[in-house]
């Protein structure tokens, strides 16, 4: 295939989303061993796991695969803020008998100033490289396009895409606002246009050069379909991977997924401090329990928190404080192998443009 | 053609959305004269005016059109909510010169109470009616059936698109959070969903057994032939004909739809009471001003003070109060005829499917 797909080695126009925690790389070889694109998200551990998670790529697949990288601004420190959110959390882990973490720590370092992550992946070369919250500079996008990697930006405006397009990036995933997890606005803080798939895809495809891939909301053959018509190159689906065997949700968010909430998907940073979608839960509640407007610490120094509560609540048997990420596609989510999910989507993709 | 489309007397899967305010007679009639469906907005007028208004339409053409009724819950009256309201707007008053008014009123009388409208629509028997906000009665419904009119009712869920099935309904309006103007949620102090269009589309197909019509962030053939992929019978596009010359939009909602703020609509109560996706202006700023959560009257009760507003901010020069419904698809809008933009939106939706 020309173009992107080309550069990409893809034999059909799917990207397995990254989910950090939750896609792994048995499932982005899978994925990619079908002639989709699988992908690993590298933002929530360091050069030396990321490391071992791509040489488990290899290990399953010879194909090309993407690796997504964390380009937010790093987190500013204001202990004030911090030690007003855990007495906020407190009485959660009281109620489950832990203790709050004495304080809280940028548990994640971005990549725009991870040195070793960055030299990693020069040195390791995936297929591509995809980049949430943000971009690298143009320099380090230049060196990886130079190392042969495909870049791949998020942007959830024509504003973000513009910038992407000017740094360098390959192409640019039209993140709308149905998509789970996190949300890739490169300023969390600014007012948030809450485009949707729909309306950014095509805004972006009228409004840069760059190839465009959709994500959000696309659960199926007749998704994909529809987001090839709106001028998108490939598409990225998450929440249709969550349910597989080989991905690393765990039983609670796999039982929200299929329950009634699946319907109900609620966009919330009081888990990491950064907004994401989610299914809802006793953690996504917690926004309606306050008083005024929460003010959470900066990400990921909130995740810190959220997750020193998810574990306290888990251990006492209470799975509902969990990054249940999820996106607005949620009820049509399937609990089937990667790949054989891939197949059907190809199938019903084939079916929808068959009908004419 | 048969279903839906067939009942409808469609030679093309394409209705212009009613518009209160902005979609007039001479709209629908050329829409409806290219084998579209073209929709007049009564959710505004008494019974009166809206006979003047299907005779208009009817002047224009003989071919099938849709009127389109508001189903709210009638409004509850809040003197102290409504006096606290007015207050909160007076500054806004005296800054343009205006006095507020004394005491706010219900200006439109809901479609489920509304006695004249519903014998005027049995009496004069559009192709079409529409309902939003809610549904009419099941007997009403079925007695508009039996008058040969084909009932659409707009859904925003799965749950509200059931309820229209219900009802009896003939199809469904799957409105996305994306679309222009009022949102059609039965209960606006319920928790929305905030459902995409493309993720809404696809439920509402898997989900119930009624037509579904896609309707938010369309604006053009590619966003059609999208639709149709994601199973949707036909279409709903009302942003894409605000700029038509036969559109009742004013030269203030005209330059806002092709200024800076088409990429950044927003959904706002503060002009009408319900929620309503409009372009940034004056109005919709308010929501920034004020200190904590606004608490604005019920839908259409704030309006009359929404629409005074706006009437002396114009009055003193002002245009930035007015009511600027537009979606999210707004920076793709074109100024052209409508009966034009149906032909071109027709030609691009066959190029796209071309396209394979």
């Amino acid at each position: 295939m020309a173009g992107l797909l080309g550069q990409l080695g893809l034999e059909v126009p799917i990207i397995q989303a990254p989910m950090a925690g939750t896609s792994t790389p048995a499932m982005a070889a899978s994925v990619s061993n079908t002639g989709a694109l699988g992908s690993i998200a590298v933002g929530a551990v360091d050069a030396a796991a990321a490391r071992t998670m791509i040489a488990a790529v290899r290990a399953r697949t010879s194909r090309p695969f993407n690796v997504n990288v964390f380009c937010h601004s790093p987190a500013r420190a204001d202990s004030e803020r911090e030690r007003d959110w855990l007495r906020f959390l407190g009485p959660q882990f009281e109620r489950y008998g832990g203790a709050p973490p004495r304080e809280l720590r940028e548990i994640y370092t971005s990549f725009v100033a991870d040195e070793a992550m960055q030299a990693l992946l020069l040195e390791s070369r995936p297929g591509a490289v995809s980049c949430h919250f943000g971009l690298p500079s143009a320099h380090t996008i230049a060196r990886m396009k130079a190392a042969g990697i495909v870049v791949l930006a998020t942007a959830t405006s024509l504003d973000e895409a513009r910038q992407a397009q000017a740094a360098g990036a390959d192409a640019v995933v039209a993140q709308g606002y149905e998509a789970g997890g996190h949300r890739g606005v490169f300023d969390p803080v600014a007012h948030d246009t809450q485009l949707s798939t729909l309306a950014l895809t095509r805004i972006l495809v009228s409004g840069i050069a760059l190839p465009v891939i959709a994500a959000g909301g696309i659960m199926d053959g007749a998704g994909i379909a529809a987001a090839l018509r709106l001028g998108a190159t490939a598409v990225q689906l998450g929440t249709a991977f969550i349910a597989c065997p080989e991905s690393g949700a765990d039983q609670y968010h796999r039982a929200a997924l299929f329950g009634p909430g699946a319907a109900m998907t609620e966009m919330t940073r009081v888990i990491s401090g950064r907004p994401a979608r989610c299914l809802p839960n006793r953690f996504t509640a917690l926004q309606r329990l306050a008083a005024g407007p929460l003010i959470v610490p900066d990400y990921p120094i909130a995740y810190d928190a959220g997750k020193a509560l998810a574990a306290a609540a888990r251990a006492a048997g209470e799975g509902g404080f969990g990054a249940h990420w999820a996106g607005q596609g949620a009820p049509l989510a399937r609990a089937l192998p990667a790949a054989e999910l891939v197949r059907i989507l190809c199938a019903e993709m084939s079916g929808a443009f068959a009908e004419g």
